[in-house]
């Protein structure tokens, strides 16, 4: 027999699953979003360092991941020719600093995106300071409950 | 007792089970990709066609949603800027063509992004031709079987 003590039974179990279930929804999704800051953290921190071995940490190293430059005339395809261009960035310059602002960090399943406007800031080896802002999107896939960068695209704020 | 024929007819369970099931992912993740290459070629045809209704189709037409286009000072985020600046770029033109030379497509569960470089050839109001190239990222999410544009970034390939 249905009872109102029954229903009422039945609603606190209800109760006792779903917000204790929703609450550790939204706590998962509060860890993937300060991972992804993380990750996206570490990568400026990699490019201001001009640190390949650090960047190549950030990266899914794989065949498909792409990379856009503000110097780039074609899109760069795979890890071993997006490597190449850190390498190639790094040595054009003595100095770099990044960083972005207002970061937008949007996630679904397991890939994130992350898209604001990069404040660059550096010098070229011949002495020549660089200073631009660049829009910039970082995509990143989690895997085995890592963040791993697979496109980054920085192209000059138009003037 | 294991005999060799019943490891026989395991290994014939086995691959009964697993190479169809593959052969159905395999036919899955091609059908996405088909899928999110005919919303890519939609949003091209809505964006030469300069059709907002068509526009809007495409969209997921939600405040998370991010443009940046090739004038763009600033990220554009959620749909109501988004619309708006769709309409602006068309009231600027009276013709555009736009079309994505080899889209390099990558498909990760319900998320799809499509980077490739949009060739652009258009007219303004007051008759001046516009011709350039714009690097594009575009990113769709899959909602109850539809592939919904979710970011357009379009920037120049630098001279």
């Amino acid at each position: 027999m249905i009872t109102r003590s029954s229903i009422g039974r039945c609603a606190l179990a209800a109760f006792l699953i779903v917000v204790p279930g929703l609450a550790g929804l939204q706590a998962g999704q509060q860890a993937d979003s300060n991972a992804v800051s993380a990750a996206n953290h570490t990568f400026d921190q990699a490019l201001s360092a001009r640190d390949i071995l650090a960047m190549e940490k950030v990266w899914a190293t794989e065949s498909d991941v792409i990379a856009i430059h503000p110097g780039s005339k074609a899109l760069i395809v795979g890890w071993d020719g997006v490597r190449k261009s850190w390498e190639e960035t790094f040595d054009r310059f003595s100095e770099i600093s990044v960083s972005m602002k207002d970061p937008q960090i949007r996630i679904s399943s397991n890939v994130a995106w992350v898209v604001g406007v990069e404040v660059v800031q550096g010098k070229r080896k011949n002495g020549d300071p660089v200073t631009f802002n660049a829009f910039t999107t970082n995509m990143y896939e989690k895997r085995d409950g890592r963040w791993l960068m697979v496109l980054h695209s920085a192209l000059r704020v138009p003037q």
